[in-house]
């Protein structure tokens, strides 16, 4: 029947299946599903139907997936093993640190599927609750990269970048990338999908070019164009990494010890000798003090330096959104106008991307200590970072123009007056309400950025969505907060 | 095709279907399904396949309860609101304390089915992690009363019991009931099922007697017979609590401020006015330290004046499970031999009984101080209490005979010696992967007890089961500790 579940692995069987009856396996039971050498956990439900053949297992896409069989094959279903990794899990609710072996075998089982959404949830819970501290997020980080494929590079020096988030828009990786590329660094880019943002540097890319490459596809395009943007869980560099930003999309957190050890473990995974990490401060950001982000920028520091890492933060303005559209393909746009140094492109976002593109110079040996922004700055103007951008997405698959949304609704200003304030938490929220990150035209433009003078009844945004039931979703949210955009 | 997934409503969809569509939703979506003014939050999942037309939606045997609708009738499908209250979880996680309010918030949506397994988890860990403080505690109970029915007697005195468990076997509650009913009082039981233990008074006494009985039979059984033994789940009467426990079950936790709100919300929803609380204390029973045990009386005795309920609290002997039986039937031969007089009863079980049953005589002013273990005592003697729980248990529906286990298999002295420890928590371990509490009949039998003297070869434990599976499982277990039984 071709069963859809997202990520989860199900098996159906009869409530009479004798299987079943022996093995004393119930509705809801974690069962092992074994076919030859390969197994995925599954969650059992059972049918009364002559659908299935008493002994006859249905099973979702995600479960045909992992163990790749065909229909009639046979397979093996039992109990699951005892999950002794959890009795970490429960000790670390209680309060107590966790050593290096029991992070090591908890995030192994993760890895392997054997935690129920429910084991997840307690752990990411339990390390929000008492945050990781110094030595369990080294662990963390360790067990991360412990667990999947790990990248080499001959290069003596391979950069990377990363913003921590909480700034709709901010999109400067694909500027970035392309403007190292250009000047002879080396920059295999993995991004992530969104974990609780409108859109992840991954969604966004994929709008303009495929992002989901394998390994040797990723290492062909870096050793011909010297960088690449590509989704890094489709390379398996943090399989346990992409687990766990499931749960916290759907618990809307995203802690300090978690988000260094999601960051760095893929860095480390990638092969990256060097990495400069964006974090924009602002009252709505993320993170929304200097003490905060200082504290942030050291504890990246010494985690990264525990592996070899050479790790510069940039602290930077997070008072507002970057660019003007929030959204996979309305960011895509603004990237695009940059690149192609269109007259309206948002010179917020251009600023932005020469900075950061200008300490990864710096820090990757390609300028002089102060020159980076002004190397960055010049190789926009000059075409070099566009030519570099269009030839690395013909090396991933292909350039393609982002999507154009069916359904579009202004927001109007209640009042004349200036821009003074923008709420990028519940700018954010309206975009994903519109469908953003999963339907990839959705999303919200910003018309008036802080300080613009606006008349009454003038749009301030616009929402872009897919479908009515999308927009309507976002149009009722929309009326029932009055300050995302504040006019004084 | 009947679609059996324990109480998790599921919705299955076509992927192609226009609603799907026009609404954005995608596989694991959390939906809302509406019929007439009956409504269900459900799991979506979605088929590529003709067993479903576009625009047909299947359900699960859940849903289907919950909407109370027939094969073929109309429903509407759309996102599920904006769920608010999850910001209070969010922000418990992260150290705040709740208001009553916000805990008032959070248990409505979780009785109506609102939270997933993920938020839920999140919620308990979250209270795991930083405890309830006394407010909290008082504002989870009386939110928890607040979401359910409540029974309202005419007898101004309505005694109630319950053991915070821990103890293996210690299926003192109908002992207790028969006596004080065959000693006039009005004790209207309503119990429940196992959390993390291999059986819950409910799973004990169903092996005896229908116990999922309506407001009106129960009712009636009360008005007739002075007792009744039910499982307070079939009442509603603190439903938020039957859908924690199950999350609690999944992690093996059960935390001071949950145990009090889940103990305290039941009896005053029952209508309780006075209750003894047994609290077995003991290296390996729930409670270790008479310490623990003295904090946690006194927490429920100030909780329970709160809402008018007098609390007397009995620290009992913990050490060892109580009785020879460990899972439903086989605690329910042990309970019927007491109730016998049979000359093999367990001594233990008895004596225990009549301590809690005395306490229960006192408090509801049958006996004098002083006297209630003798009236306890006496009324198993005479028989009393054997005629006064045949007369409920066939109120209740008719008496029964525990199931036998199918399947038998002796735990071996692997030397001569002395029962110098027995550790409950692993002995209860066994038991449920011998399949207790789901399979009635399986569990174990306890052979030697603490003291006794045993040669080598000779049978310490039987583990019972129910199917080779689980015999296999359970004995996979034992095999792998070797001190669940000491032998000094």
């Amino acid at each position: 029947m071709r069963l859809h579940a997202q990520h989860q692995p199900i098996a159906l069987m009869r409530t009479d299946c004798h299987v079943c009856r022996s093995e004393g396996l119930s509705p809801r039971s974690q069962v092992l599903v074994i076919a030859g050498d390969r197994q995925v956990q599954a969650l059992l439900y059972q049918i009364e139907s002559e659908l299935l053949a008493p002994g006859q297992v249905a099973l979702s896409e995600a479960a045909w997936d992992e163990l790749g069989i065909a229909d009639g094959d046979p397979v093996l279903v039992r109990h699951t093993p005892v999950l002794e990794s959890l009795s970490g899990v429960r000790r670390r609710m209680y309060g107590q640190r966790l050593a290096q072996a029991d992070m090591a075998a908890i995030v192994r089982d993760v890895a392997k599927g054997r935690y129920t959404d429910v084991h997840l949830a307690a752990f990411l819970t339990a390390t929000a609750a008492l945050p990781l501290d110094a030595a369990e997020t080294i662990h963390l980080t360790g067990a991360m990269v412990d667990v999947g494929e790990r990248l080499r590079w001959r290069a003596p020096v391979v950069v990377d970048k990363h913003c921590v988030g909480g700034l709709p828009g901010n999109r400067t990786t694909p500027l970035v990338v392309a403007i190292a590329a250009a000047n002879g660094l080396v920059m295999p880019k993995t991004s992530s999908r969104a974990i609780t943002s409108p859109a992840g540097t991954a969604d966004t890319m994929e709008t303009l070019a495929p992002v989901e490459l394998d390994m040797d596809t990723l290492r062909r395009v870096v050793d011909a164009e010297g960088g690449c943007v590509a989704w890094g869980g489709a390379m398996h560099l943090s399989p346990a990494d992409e687990i766990f930003v499931r749960i916290e999309r759907e618990l809307d957190i995203d802690t300090e010890g978690q988000l260094i050890a999601s960051v760095l473990s893929k860095k480390i995974a990638a092969g990256a000798t060097h990495v400069v990490i964006d974090i924009p401060v602002g009252p709505t950001a993320k993170v929304r003090s200097d003490a905060d982000a200082r504290q942030l920028a050291q504890r990246l520091q010494d985690t990264g330096a525990h592996f070899g890492l050479a790790v510069r933060c940039l602290l930077t303005d997070g008072t507002q959104p970057v660019g003007r559209g929030i959204g996979p393909a309305l960011e895509a746009r603004d990237v695009l106008a940059v690149l192609r140094n269109e007259p309206d492109a948002p010179p917020d976002l251009r600023a932005r991307a020469a900075l950061v593109a200008g300490a990864v110079l710096e820090l990757g040996g390609a300028a002089a200590p102060g020159t980076g922004t002004e190397l960055a700055l010049a190789t926009l103007a000059r075409g070099h970072a566009w030519d570099k951008f269009q030839r690395i997405c013909a090396a991933q698959g292909g350039m393609r123009e982002p999507p154009v949304a069916a359904y579009v609704e202004p927001l109007l200003a209640r009042r004349a007056g200036r821009v003074i304030g923008i709420d990028n938490r519940k700018l954010a929220r309206l975009a994903k309400l519109a469908g953003a990150p999963e339907s990839r035209a959705a999303g919200v433009l910003l018309r008036a950025p802080l300080g613009s003078a606006v008349e009454r009844g003038e749009p301030v945004l616009l929402v872009h969505a897919e479908t009515p039931g999308e927009l309507a979703y976002a149009l009722d949210y929309a009326r029932t907060v009055e300050d995302v955009v504040v006019i004084g």
